[in-house]
């Protein structure tokens, strides 16, 4: 292991970050709903954005923003409570007015300001009460703030999410990986947008940093499931600054590349399980191990339509060893396999062994379930592809009388 | 139109159809769960399956019979309380042992009974129960048990669900089409399986069957959804014994195919909208049309996505004129169109255009979606392609939360 988790370690523990936050009441009352994320210098920046047609006006102003200017970004604004989603012209002013203010608050070039909204869509931003609150929130700037940034970003989630590395690199020396998130509840989605900001003082080319970005969502973000519908405003964004004047980064590749890139997934797994952690009303949160697939991909579609099946989830509610629901999942995930070659495990019980059910005992099984974290284990003895998914449980009253129907 | 519905028509309505049905015991008590439905000559068949990859036993069985004796089935046999799914070499012996028994008591060749099991995955078939029951019921034939045959169907679900229609013949002649289906309840999954019996007495080629059945299946059954997971045991059957003595139909396009077409598709589109009014908990049933896209594969697309979506369903379960989630739905639904060419009403009120949201009356709207039927109506503005979908509301009690998110 070339990096350590640092103790309560934040956005802005990274050298040169920091962080202020405001309550400037766009939609929450008596909570900070605004947060800026800022650098001491240019950063290297990459990001990934919602695959949904219908964009956010941040969407579209950053997606151009990154694309012109991946070296000078050195700031984040992000406010929470509107999503800035399906408001027309005034949507798009109204993000290049957080952008300007951010930047002449700061001092800092045009184009240096990133921009991330979240909550409601369709209802007008509040652009003044923003503008000013800016303004006054960057005076307030300090490195002891990265966690109140990370609760400002929080909508409907029921604690902030945030965690940072330090890494040892191959050539010497050491940096940090910051990042912050907010999820999706199941029963909020309206105000469902995933948001990530990730920082580092690491000194890396933007290509670089694209490609660990991918690298590590692939095995991250794109393997967890709340529910299924992907939101306007989905945007994750990594910069990093340099601050530790470390030997360039410029192919993920080479050692101190690879240094990198183990810390930036371990940070981007870490967050993307606490999103699903604090899924609404999860009770357990399950890891889902597809193996012998014929190939990763075709682990990963496994994996994920066991992740995203209702039916699996309210069983696992229940703590029901309801293997049938399993297997059915993995049988339309498009997955190629022989389903008489399914060996399945549930928290260590083996349950299905050539594609039948074992003689397990019901009641042991369902007691290994019944805890916080469970573990499904598909082998589908089609290959050597393998992944990895998580996902949380369904667990209201509507699913109660579900997960129960067996009993 | 050149069909008439029949009052409380039936799976047995068409000439030359009986049922039977009886209580075995397999996992109900005190209500039927054996139902045979037989004809008195040989009929054109042809069927659909689940694309899952795990298949029931009695889906694998009834694929090869129907390849090989596409002119020769006389006979359904259904069983309900077990999918006879990953029962491995059993459940596949209990199938033919099925078959056999129905073949031998209506006095019937080897490979004239079609095999139909819904229920519970992977638990033993009990076939010597069934086989002796078979035998009982088909001494007990009669047309008027149609209805009987409906309720025997049934796992979860609330009602029977059958209908049957007269068709006028261009050719000068009246045939029926009748039939039957069981639908799939959102909290009772494991019983999920959808059947459907479609009987006739029109005389017509199987491979002109199998092309009605594909169109009508790709306008009914195709278009509904309840939730998203797919069954081992869903199963299409439609069967015409030519008993009506009209002239054969051997090509769809042919006046009286088209006729022939027509009632089909209306008594598939009532089977599966009744599965759907059905689906456990539905308080509202919804229509969805999506007109101007790019294609009708592209507006099916979009009409499915907002089918399937939860947060639309629980938003319209709280009556909430939420357009968001249906443009948000439609955004990531993979058709092709520009966002701010939408135009959205709801129960016939606008509340999108130039995809914005326009100034409408919140409360009026509410109003006017707190029905029992929803019709939700999409122009995209890409094109002079079309689709219809059917959904339900979610309605339960964590959906109740989230509907009431907005208030």
């Amino acid at each position: 292991m070339t990096f350590t988790w640092l103790e309560n370690g934040h956005v802005a523990s990274p050298a040169g970050w920091r962080a202020s936050t405001l309550a400037c009441g766009i939609r929450y009352v008596g909570r900070d709903d605004l947060a800026l994320v800022v650098s001491k210098r240019p950063c290297a920046s990459a990001a990934l954005f919602t695959t949904n047609l219908v964009k956010a006006a941040p969407v579209v102003y950053d997606q151009a923003l990154i694309k012109r200017n991946p070296h000078g970004l050195q700031a984040l604004v992000v406010s929470s409570g509107n999503a800035n989603a399906c408001t027309g012209a005034d949507g798009d002013a109204a993000v290049v007015s957080m952008a300007r203010a951010t930047e002449q608050a700061l001092d800092l070039p045009e184009d240096a300001a990133f921009v991330m909204s979240t909550g409601v869509i369709g209802m007008p931003m509040p652009v003044e009460k923003i503008t000013r609150s800016i303004a006054e929130a960057a005076r307030n700037l300090d490195a002891a703030y990265g966690p109140k940034a990370a609760q400002a970003i929080m909508t409907t989630d029921t604690r902030p999410k945030q965690c940072a590395v330090r890494i040892d690199l191959p050539s010497g020396a050491q940096v940090h990986i910051g990042g912050t998130a907010k999820g999706s509840g199941m029963i909020h989605p309206n105000m469902a947008t995933m948001l990530g900001v990730i920082t580092s003082d690491t000194v890396i080319m933007p290509a670089a940093l694209d490609a660990a970005l991918r690298y590590a969502v692939d095995r991250s973000f794109h393997c967890i499931s709340v529910d299924g519908d992907t939101s306007t405003n989905d945007t994750l964004l990594a910069m990093a600054n340099g601050v530790a004047e470390t030997p360039v980064i410029d192919d993920i590749t080479s050692p101190d590349g690879q240094a990198f890139l183990a810390g930036l997934t371990a940070v981007c797994q870490y967050l993307a399980k606490e999103v699903v952690r604090d899924g609404e009303g999860a009770n357990r949160f399950v890891t889902i191990h597809v193996r012998e697939a014929a190939s990763d991909a075709d682990a990963h579609r496994a994996a994920m339509a066991i992740a995203r099946s209702p039916l699996v989830k309210t069983a696992l509610f229940g703590a029901d060893p309801n293997w049938g629901r399993i297997l059915c999942a993995t049988g339309y995930s498009e997955a190629q396999f022989d389903p008489h070659q399914v060996v399945l495990h549930l928290n260590g019980i083996k349950v299905i062994e050539g594609g039948l059910p074992i003689d397990f005992n019901e009641q042991i099984a369902h007691q290994a379930i019944d805890q916080p974290e469970v573990t499904i284990e598909a082998a589908l003895g089609a290959g050597n592809g393998s992944a990895t998914a998580w996902t949380c449980d369904f667990s209201y009253e509507y699913v109660r009388i579900n997960a129960e129907y067996r009993t």
